[in-house]
């Protein structure tokens, strides 16, 4: 068994905000994380909202900025945020060290092109390892769990949650990529990841899942208007469309004013929790 | 009248969290402060409340892990966030670059000690310049304004709520420097800034100047009992004991477990908020 190393713990809304690192088997790397625990009665489990950031992010931007302690607090919920990429000594990056791809941009995909397939397993490890973590180590039920995420981390949640739709039991999105075979930002990454597999990148869109027959009951998207990546790389639309044809209950609310910021997400960051906390009562 | 430069918006909470920087007159450098303005009906002006940080933070860090939007749009307060030294070309620091005396550790004073005097002045600017700025660009209410503050910024907002108590009409804190004068954070800023005038270290000791014969009608503090600042550099208990003394409503609460960090800062800031909206009503 892995040991994880606290690397802080806070107390905050009465429970407890830690970050903690592991060094991961599925990565190959050292892995920080943050969780969230609320003040809960001695032996309960609680259940674990998972939240996937995006480009350029680890777990410190949502931790710090993202105003769900207090209604995590209120409602019970566990939070944990993963990093976004593997890191440190020997990790292949970007060459050109651009945002979009490389550190801080690991797309929540297990790559196959060299020289990213070594360490690059983002997908593996927020699905199989760091749950096992979560589940040892913390008090979380793991018959109650939900994901959702920022802009490539909502193109995270929302293809995790198509393609395990009996595990998570709701996911939502904040400015996701919802369809990253149709947008520079995912293109990029799935090619430099994936390669040309298509069958590879269309098990990582979710537009193309749901067209494939991927299933959930409903999803829940809030979208700024002012956003300046809303017509290029994130283009909400699409998955609205796709959700219409398959009867999936897509709930798309498009913020007037709204950019892309931890400003727009913190706003909207409590009607999420409410959203997944009703989807995870017993 | 000098320009002001807004560096950065974002809709937040249905209001605007801004960023602004202006060419300061008193301390001679360019300044940079953020504001958030709730929504409110054209033509309305909003009372104010002052947040002033601690040591080795700018405006920045309240602004994103304060965790005040929501509540200031609730209650309709506008939240301002001053730097807490000036900075740039020229402005003189600590010799070590020590965190606490220098660059972000201005102490809310006017320095008299050279290299200091010429930039370091920071008392006039967040009580005269400051203010002027606020009331010309932003729908604030100048006659309803209340102060707090973090640490070094707690120290700040006592002495400037107890040095003008006609026009804050309340002032609270969290986990402030009460005393000085009596500790080693102020012994040395004081000291740096100010010499060896004893008169001057009064006027900026909130415990001194309640001595002294200041009167607020109440404060209210909160701190942190696991705050490793808590018995050498804040000691809340000397301001507890002349608050009795003077016949001054001081409401401090002693929070189990909390530490000095924004996880605590952010847990208690609607209480602040709620306590300063009550006496700033009409």
């Amino acid at each position: 068994m892995m040991t994880l190393e606290t690397l802080s713990t806070s107390k905050a809304y009465g429970g407890v905000q830690g970050v903690y690192k592991h060094q991961s088997v599925v990565t190959g790397t050292e892995m920080t994380f943050s969780v969230f625990v609320p003040d809960h009665p001695e032996g309960t489990r609680l259940p674990v909202v998972w939240y996937l950031s995006g480009l350029t992010c680890t777990h410190a931007n949502v931790t710090e900025k993202g105003e769900f302690r207090a209604v995590c607090a209120r409602l019970g919920l566990i939070f944990v945020a993963p990093d976004t990429s593997p890191r440190g000594e020997g990790v292949a990056d970007d060459k050109e060290s651009a945002y979009d791809f490389g550190l801080g941009a690991g797309f929540y995909v297990d790559a196959i092109q060299e020289p990213f397939a070594k360490n690059y397993r983002m997908w593996s490890y927020v699905t199989e390892e760091l749950p096992a973590v979560i589940a040892r180590s913390f008090p979380a039920d793991a018959d109650r769990q939900s994901i959702f995420g920022h802009s490539m981390g909502g193109h995270g949640a929302l293809t995790i949650g198509l393609t395990y739709p009996e595990r998570y039991r709701s996911v939502s999105a904040f400015a996701p990529i919802v369809a990253p075979s149709q947008v520079p930002w995912g293109r990029k990454a799935l090619a430099g990841y994936l390669g040309d597999d298509s069958e590879a990148w269309e098990r990582h869109d979710a537009v193309a899942l749901i067209k494939n027959g991927a299933r959930v009951p409903a999803l829940f998207i809030d979208q700024g208007e002012s956003d300046v990546f809303l017509a290029q790389q994130l283009r909400p639309e699409l998955l609205a469309q796709v959700c219409a044809d398959a009867g999936i209950a897509c709930t798309l609310r498009m913020q007037p004013g709204y950019d892309h910021s931890y400003y727009f997400i913190s706003t909207f960051m409590a009607d999420h929790l409410e959203w997944h906390a009703e989807r995870l009562r017993d």
